[in-house]
């Protein structure tokens, strides 16, 4: 594997053709911005690029993606990833494509170094931002539709520049893409300030429902599959699910219980002392100390019980 | 009144000392924020100055401004407000100092130009972008401290870079403000991602209450007293309640139905086509096209009817 500079990264793709692009499965905004802005880029200079369809793309991310689809039979000549750390989460229809990637374009310190060549800037809030670096020394530059696909993202990845990892130069970045005109405030509340009619009243349930338990610390929401059913919510609406109880105000552990086809999964959630897998160890689970989550195929009275059995155990432990 | 520009308002400001600095009632992050980042500024520079204290600030604001506040018997030399576009909404302690503001320093396009001295920059998403200018060119420059202040302004008032008044000049004043290392991540996280949890039982009952009508394009929401006292909410929970049920995807038309003492008070939001003030007007109400409020004093479910009836007439008209 080669590590490529930006300009040998721009320098690479001049030089090549018949781009094919692809993600990780599961795309979020990155994964379809990111791609979809180069794909931009390269067809303004000239060159025959198209994505992959993504078999998982999530019915708000099609507009920016669906135009841009490769059509069948497409021979590539160059295959390029966006955003995607790890071949063992290529986009699902890629799966035959391990081990030919060319050249990798991402964001997470934790790329695995699968391309031939390999570009990752892991200070970046997004890979869209690395891949706006990289047009803006090839002939194309950004122009208003690269930028609006590189603006969806950019804006996605760091929550519409809320997250911990907005940097100064994540909003520079935006701010450029801004300038080519693009209506960045109809995007955003498109993208950030509409839920669909399902996800809207299954958080009304879910915080309806809430309970909370060590002075308020604690809280436990549950989302059923009737609960589901009822709202008439579908598996797109269940994205970031576990974050909703987690917004009150004094809550340190937040515990979303989500049905499964045998039982129930817990993802727990803190947010400053306390330590999510040291609970969710407990019961046979595990993940970070800020993320965690344990599975039981028991009812959910047992389960919240178990759950909370195991949080006082290591309540305000060091 | 005299219109200043950014540099003569610098040279207002170095040229005199002892300031009281005042903002407008029901002060939001923008009054607080720009009074607060202009008041530290000031002080770096070896003046005196002081905000006299908002008797309706939220308690999230108040470890901003808290430090700053005059001490009773204080007194001024110089009156200067902030994000305050007109007298009539002056802080409600300050209703004594209407005609005596020396300064004013606004991004409101509608100030009425009440104070001796004038700088207003409507093109800017709040006042803190305003002050941040003035300060750039005083000896005082912008220090971390001021920065966190003025960050507080900018992010407030465009909804944390999502509101439609954030432009690219927006984000770059933000970054040359993190460029000073606020921390910026857990700044928006508590104003931004975390609710009172009496805010948010409240939100979850208002959508579990919501009733949609017309094909899902019109919603009803109800705020009652007894929802308020059921979750613990308080008067500042309120905030911006009106567009809790429009976020809908879809949703042309939200009504949002809060108790008074005598009744109930309807606020309609509309988002493309519907006119909120031709439906209110019917009602004795009014307000503008995106944004009508009308009030009765009557039963909630023949308020709905009404409200129901009077959309119906107005449908679908140009």
């Amino acid at each position: 594997m080669k590590k490529l500079t930006i300009t040998e990264t721009a320098r690479f793709l001049a030089e090549r053709d018949d781009f094919l692009i692809i993600s990780h499965r599961r795309p979020d905004g990155d994964a379809i911005g990111s791609s979809a802005g180069l794909c931009c880029g390269l067809r303004e200079m000239g060159k025959r690029a198209y994505l992959l369809p993504n078999p998982q793309i999530t019915d708000k991310f099609v507009p920016y993606a669906e135009e841009l689809y490769a059509p069948e039979g497409y021979e590539y000549g160059c295959l390029v990833s966006t955003d995607l750390a790890d071949e063992g989460i290529i986009q699902l229809n890629a799966e035959d494509l391990c081990g030919k990637v060319e050249l990798s374009i991402d964001h997470h310190p934790s790329n695995s170094g699968y391309a031939e060549n390999t570009l990752v800037l892991p200070e970046k809030a997004s890979c869209g931002e690395v891949v706006q670096l990289i047009l803006k020394e090839l002939p194309c530059g950004i122009s208003k539709k690269t930028a609006e696909m590189l603006y969806f993202a950019v804006a996605t990845d760091c929550g519409c520049f809320r997250y911990k990892n907005t940097t100064a130069e994540t909003l520079r970045a935006a701010a450029e893409l801004i300038d080519t005109g693009i209506p960045s405030g109809s995007m955003n509340k498109k993208l950030f300030m509409t839920k669909s009619k399902g996800r809207l009243l299954l958080e009304g349930q879910i915080i309806s429902n809430m309970e909370f338990h060590m002075d308020g610390e604690l809280v436990i929401a549950v989302v059923s599959d009737e609960m589901i059913a009822a709202c008439g919510a579908t598996e797109d609406d269940l994205d970031d699910v576990a974050v909703i109880a987690g917004q009150a105000e004094g809550v340190e552990v937040s515990m979303t219980l989500r049905q499964t086809e045998s039982g129930w999964k817990a993802s727990v959630r803190t947010v400053d002392y306390a330590n999510a897998n040291a609970i969710c160890a407990q019961l046979g689970g595990g993940g970070h100390g800020m993320a965690a989550g344990c599975s039981m195929d028991c009812d959910v009275e047992e389960f919240k019980r178990l759950l909370l059995e195991a949080a006082k155990k290591v309540w305000k432990q060091a």
